[in-house]
């Protein structure tokens, strides 16, 4: 089924508001077996009109929001009456609606909002519990030889989502006849990039009957997912798996912060952190996750020389002799915080983060992760990450997490 | 100037991935007085060249981003050769720099990147530092009748946004004509929201000839944008700074955290930062900033008790009597981080991020903010910020880097 999707306002396109209604309706017509075929974002105004028709013309259903409001640029209704040359008679009970919502909230309408109840003859009018514009339904039959279901609907969140659930998905399901919803599994992975699974098994996938994959890959980590039969997606799976089981991080949409925590949990352990080059972002990352302060109790940021020595019992021979991003720097400062932090298991990361401070034997990027566990030797890894800065530390904080995962899955 | 933006990529309408190329391109060209008149996004695959066909009508620009990449459903430079009836050959220079890039990174380039270096005859290459896929322009007269520039980009945000600055802002100067950008101020505050000014100035700015404002509202902060003549921004800039003044972090675009770090540098001050419920996001967003480690040294997480007690001196009695979450303890907590961080001054934050953890006394939200600096009394905050974990740590910490700004500013 073809579904369009028309988002309205100009600060969409000035950039000073997210556009988000396309991932929030993406991921709910998901779940039905349903897809959104394309977005149209267009400001306020005449534009709008123009967009409905591209819409009409390529979808089997016109969803379009914002614009219901009762100020002057708010001229979805009208733009859609003028496309399809109907008649707008004011409705009855949308009026009486919007009534009752002014007087609930004790404040007085005003004459503007009296357009909000003009609806096309035919159209069911969507129930807005949570602000005065009423959504509209056209059936297919209303806009001629289109043959489209058009939706119009509220743009702020908070009237959109609930009236998009009720009011929207139901008639979505019925005009769509799907009665089975297509499976879906997204894994997602860390340690490895889309190109290791383009070099790998994206040929095996491919070949799968009735399976749709896809990739998104962001700095040290790539979900992939899987639409389909059952049947495709648990081959599929089991092939993955088989391939790549050790970056696996979660099938269930779980992230890698949460699967730590999650594993830390399980086995009654609990975590330090010593950061230089990440400055606290692993811990921030670790304490997004609620429930988290069970497993971790100490973090240490030691960004200056002095800070790895106090804190987290660096020597000052080490850093002396092979410079703070070193081998022995991470692994002194993943003992001394698994030692300070009263720990079950340690990790550290010490590395150039950049523009300033590389050199031709450690360019910027360079970075070492140390792992100290209690009764094990300590392991250091060595890394090179040339990306800016953000970029830079948010692939240093997927390694260093994804090295205590796999520690912990051991 | 009419300029399309067309954002491709199935995970954008599948809503796997929020589609931020529209904001962030949006407000880029804002600053040059240029503004997107549509965006379509659509998924990989066949519905690109239908969408380029409608933006190559519309516009006067075309901007594509996205599809370039080696792989089979990385298809844009395809699909536009054959929308305008091009022929592609292997760019030399292009196929060099792909080259060149796995040289550096010591990987051998796969066979498959060798389209990458595929370009209609006449078009520009555009360099990407960032990653193997070049970006092509071709000037308005290789499309034809559309007589629309045309810009294919890469998808991922570290290749776009460099290529964007670089490649295409001058190109659509030049293209637009337009010599005197219509005057923009971005002023940057943070304490006070969006409804402040409604409540306070919102009608006076309205007011002003000449003059559109808008707002941007996140945790915490809110951004004025204000757009028209010289006069007319000089004028609101004056009445916005009169009456919030104290707030106004910025008037250049730089975030709270770059303003902070730059006060600390001329200042020749250091800070320390001691942190519970952010877990280390303060420290994070300060190492955000390139250069921090000339003012950034000591960063304590302390999460547990017992890590408050040890690393940054709070008693047993203050966590007996009052709770972690207190003034006596965020009081201790920025004394010690003071001292044990031999800094200039010191901030510390302890709360209840939630879900778990209120009281009726202390509800999720409730948080303390303590900040110290040498020779001067210590002075405790108290706040309540009853959001979801992800905006109340984003919250706190802007609560606590805003602190320091006004310390560090008087």
């Amino acid at each position: 089924m073809q579904i369009e999707l028309l988002t309205t306002g100009t600060e969409l396109l000035l950039g000073t508001t997210q556009n988000t209604h396309g991932a929030w309706i993406g991921q709910r017509l998901l779940r039905v077996g349903l897809r959104v075929s394309r977005q149209i974002t267009v400001p306020d105004g005449e534009a709008v009109g123009r967009a409905m028709r591209i819409g009409l013309e390529g979808g089997e259903a016109l969803i379009v929001t914002g614009g219901l409001g009762p100020t002057s640029d708010d001229l979805t209704r009208e733009a859609l009456a003028e496309v399809l040359g109907l008649e707008m008679i004011e409705d009855e009970a949308a009026m009486r609606a919007i009534e009752e919502f002014f007087a609930r909230r004790q404040r007085v309408m005003a004459e503007a909002n009296r357009k909000q109840a003009q609806a096309p003859v035919g159209a069911d009018i969507l129930v807005n519990p949570n602000g005065t514009a009423p959504g509209l339904y056209l059936p297919p039959r209303l806009s001629g030889s289109f043959n489209c279901a058009v939706f119009l609907l509220p743009g702020p969140p908070r009237e959109l989502y609930p009236m998009f659930e009720a009011e929207v998905v139901p008639r979505l399901q019925a005009l769509s006849g799907i009665e089975k919803v297509p499976e879906f599994l997204e894994l997602k992975f860390a340690g490895i990039g889309e190109s290791d699974f383009h070099e790998g098994i994206d040929d095996v996938l491919e070949a799968i009957p009735g399976l749709e994959h896809g990739y998104c890959a962001r700095p040290g980590e790539v979900d992939l997912r899987l639409m389909g039969s059952a049947a495709s997606i648990r081959e599929a799976g089991e092939i993955v798996r088989a391939t790549f089981g050790d970056e696996l991080v979660s099938d269930d949409g779980a992230n890698l912060e949460d699967v730590v925590v999650d594993l830390l949990a399980k086995r009654g352990r609990t975590l330090a952190i010593a950061e230089s080059c990440t400055g606290g972002l692993i811990a921030s990352r670790i304490t997004d996750v609620a429930g988290s302060s069970e497993v971790f109790r100490y973090g240490f940021v030691t960004y200056a020389n002095e800070a790895k020595q106090e804190l987290v019992g660096v020597s000052q021979d080490a850093l002396r002799s092979h410079g703070a991003v070193s081998d022995p720097v991470a692994r002194q400062m993943a003992e001394g915080a698994l030692k300070a932090g009263e720990a079950d298991i340690a990790v550290a990361v010490t590395g150039i983060a950049g523009p300033a401070g590389g050199s031709e034997e450690k360019p910027v990027g360079t970075v070492f992760l140390g792992l100290a566990e209690r009764g094990r030797e300590t392991q250091v890894y060595q890394q090179f990450h040339p990306w800016a800065r953000a970029a830079f530390k948010r692939q240093v904080s997927q390694s260093a997490l994804n090295l205590v995962r796999l520690t912990l899955g051991r």
